[in-house]
């Protein structure tokens, strides 16, 4: 698929047909008539909000609420994005409900004047606006429980349409609101349910898993047996993946199982769905035929992190690291130490940009940097095996090379880069050319490293080998 | 505004009815006749991609189409995402072209049997493709210039509808096509324009600005004088900003000025927003007396980040920088080395995780770390102190602190941080308590770091101070 997203990936669903499958999926228009059953549902987002529109913030509801809906077996049929202004709201909701038997609205419950989105939606419902004394019993309490006094706008949360259940915000003060319309005035011969949620994304995360999904399963039941199971892999591009997967799964494929992938800078996600009581075991088939024959290139499951699986391998088996960087300035230290529990592993980072800290911290001779220039193969080695020395871990990581802009030249253009991994068994050096700009040419060092680093320690040495200063 | 969406910020815009006056803006439904003209341009995003729907990816091509666009003078109405399914694609182009006079789809327009927004939309406007010569060469040039076969799939992507012209792609393969509808089928009463550019945003970012953007503003001319300036503040509160920017602007905001604010982790940005010709003396009167009325607090304009600034101000003084990161893990220098240039001025980066580290590269001393802890003032001064004696760089900064989510105790709570600056007039150093989750604290000391690295260094210094190692 080309229409990709970079920042995000490129992601490639090779078996689109078979997406249909989903409960209430319309990605097929080739998709049997089987498949589509007359209580499919539809569901619609809407997110509101004058920021969106003016590209002043990233919408990631979007993609959160989707992520959710299809792990639990619903796909979403269209996203909608509007300003905070009436007409706007107004349209964007007649025409969802027109179309959805499902519609969440995100944002505008709160308490300033341009959270318009619980007054609009009641006349456009024709409902009138009631104070629920409950509702503004729990702000107060919000705020009490805090040592603050309620803000008079805040009164305005506790105003709930006729017929609405308010949905409680465990994390905020404006309640979420879920209104059936059944008869739906837009579409008469289909209910239709909308809910409302307010947008900070820490209120409306755990209102949507706790409170939404259940009465969703509950209203239109999942596709039976929805199987998803997603293994992560680095260092073949999705053409590769997909050349050696393709062979090894065809059978299964063939028995209705999809086979999806996912691109994104520096890693390609292999995605398997089934659905049915078959799915199961569909699922678990190809994943072990997808390990044999995608190998090392595998290095975890689901949403795990390169440098998560290598806190977690390192630390059960007591081993220890340090980083040398050059070009990754600090990059490859700063995801690792993203990770909770990575002080039990890394032992220290040294990002030696110039070539005095290269010697001065680890050791780099000059005569060295000055026969074969700071980016080069010997360099690399000597880095990493000069901070395993001078930190005492059990391994050490190192990166030479040029990020770009400038830099470049002809024998070494930007986007050259040495790495190697030194451990207790010895020391791997490779080149790459990863000629991309600044922050993706780091992080395509740095998966390229850390997944040099799994392989190399785990497939050499069984037993740990730890050696702590 | 309550509806934010926290991994983005929480914008606000102050008196978001004031937006009404962008060149076709609707913001505002209590917006003034004369400021909506029958010519206003009604502007919609379509984005393309079952991956947008299935939740795998984040779309950035929202945002970043409406900044641009809002940037310059235009509001976009509505943005819609619907899967690469030809039903859901016809319906949202239809939909568009039913209300908007300027429609962009993205994505769907490469090589693989998901790209399908050309053909469906030919057929949609009943117009045949046909082969455009002269995009299959630059194709093959696009191929042959980085020694690779043209695969055979790409050959789909010099097929052109009848009327439309070809935008070029100078980052990829699969052109942009521009299809002006005079009449448009779908409301004959105005023309539309439609615009349909590839999904991979190296692709289409440049082809929007060098391509689309001027075209547009030929066809619809921009808000005659819009004028936009923002600042980027840090250290203080959207609500303290607010606070102390009202009263000092609040004549300007009588004759017109809008002011507006987007808050994000560690960073506030504020927006001053005039049109017509008085536009450019209201917004620099209100940027001259916010500068004085926000003091330290503004560290630079537009996009520019904090590390880009730091940069900048470093190697046009002749400045050198060490950081010594232990709580940070490397996240600051992984941000300065995330700046073009870097390497002027940062010679060495010291992620000292370990105690051991901490003396061993920084000369912290065994008894200071006993005595104090190695969470503590003087811990973090002599970190400071210790990179900048062991780099020989003008200037230093450390940091000590608890990340968590463990870790914390009675007395140095998760959150708990001490930073310091070294320099050759002298050290400083601060507490703070960032008690958020582990990438959040990271990102919001570093703001704290860099912040103060700005203010103690070109506030005490105003002479280079340069020591090279």
């Amino acid at each position: 698929m080309q229409g990709c997203f970079a920042s995000a990936g490129h992601p490639c669903l090779v078996s689109a047909g078979r997406v249909g499958r989903f409960r209430n999926a319309r990605f097929a228009d080739d998709i049997s008539p089987t498949h589509t059953t007359l209580d499919a549902v539809t569901i619609e987002i809407l997110n509101t909000g004058s920021e969106l529109l003016l590209g002043r913030v990233l919408n990631t509801h979007q993609q959160w609420l989707c992520r959710q809906l299809a792990d639990h077996g619903y796909v979403v049929e269209r996203q909608v994005a509007v300003s905070d202004a009436a007409p706007a709201i107004r349209d964007a909701v007649r025409d969802a409900l027109h179309r959805a038997d499902f519609v969440v609205v995100t944002g505008g419950l709160g308490p300033t004047c341009d959270d318009r989105t619980r007054e609009l939606i009641a006349a456009l419902l024709g409902r009138e606006l009631r104070h629920d004394p409950s509702v503004e019993a729990s702000i107060r309490r919000f705020f009490e429980s805090r040592n603050r006094p309620v803000p008079a706008g805040t009164r305005v949360e506790a105003l709930v349409p006729e017929g609405a259940e308010v949905i409680p915000n465990a994390h905020g003060t404006a309640p979420g609101l879920s209104i059936p319309l059944d008869p739906n005035p837009f579409r008469p011969d289909r209910p239709a349910w909308l809910v409302l949620l307010p947008g900070p994304p820490r209120e409306l995360r755990p209102m949507f898993l706790d409170q939404i999904l259940p009465r969703l399963a509950e209203r239109f039941p999942p596709a039976a047996g929805f199987t998803c199971r997603t293994l992560k892999t680095t260092g073949l591009g999705e053409s590769a993946m997909e050349e050696r997967l393709a062979g090894p799964l065809a059978d299964l494929i063939a028995r209705g199982m999809d086979l999806g992938f996912c691109a994104r800078v520096g890693e390609v996600d292999v995605r398997f769905v089934a659905m049915g009581p078959e799915g199961p075991a569909l699922v678990a088939e190809a994943e072990r035929r997808a390990r044999v024959a995608a190998g090392e290139f595998v290095f975890g499951i689901e949403d795990e992190s390169l440098e998560a699986v290598v806190v977690r391998e390192f630390a059960s088996r007591g081993w220890t690291l340090a980083t040398a960087e050059s070009c990754t300035g600090g990059h490859i230290a700063n995801r690792i130490t993203n990770v909770p529990g990575a002080s039990a592993v890394l032992l220290a980072g040294l990002v030696t940009y110039a070539n005095a800290a290269k010697e001065t911290f680890l050791g780099v001779t000059n005569d060295m940097l000055r026969e074969h220039g700071a980016v080069s193969e010997p360099v690399a080695r000597a880095m990493a095996e000069g901070a395993r020395h001078a930190t005492g871990a059990s391994h050490a990581v190192a990166t030479t090379g040029i990020a770009g802009p400038s830099g470049g030249s002809p024998g070494k253009p930007v986007g050259t880069v040495f790495i190697a991994v030194a451990g207790p068994s010895g020391t791997v050096a490779r080149q790459h050319c990863n000629a991309f700009d600044r922050e993706t040419f780091k992080f395509t060092t740095s998966q390229q490293v850390l997944a040099l680093l799994l392989r190399k320690s785990i497939a050499n040495t069984a037993a740990p080998a730890a050696t702590r200063p």
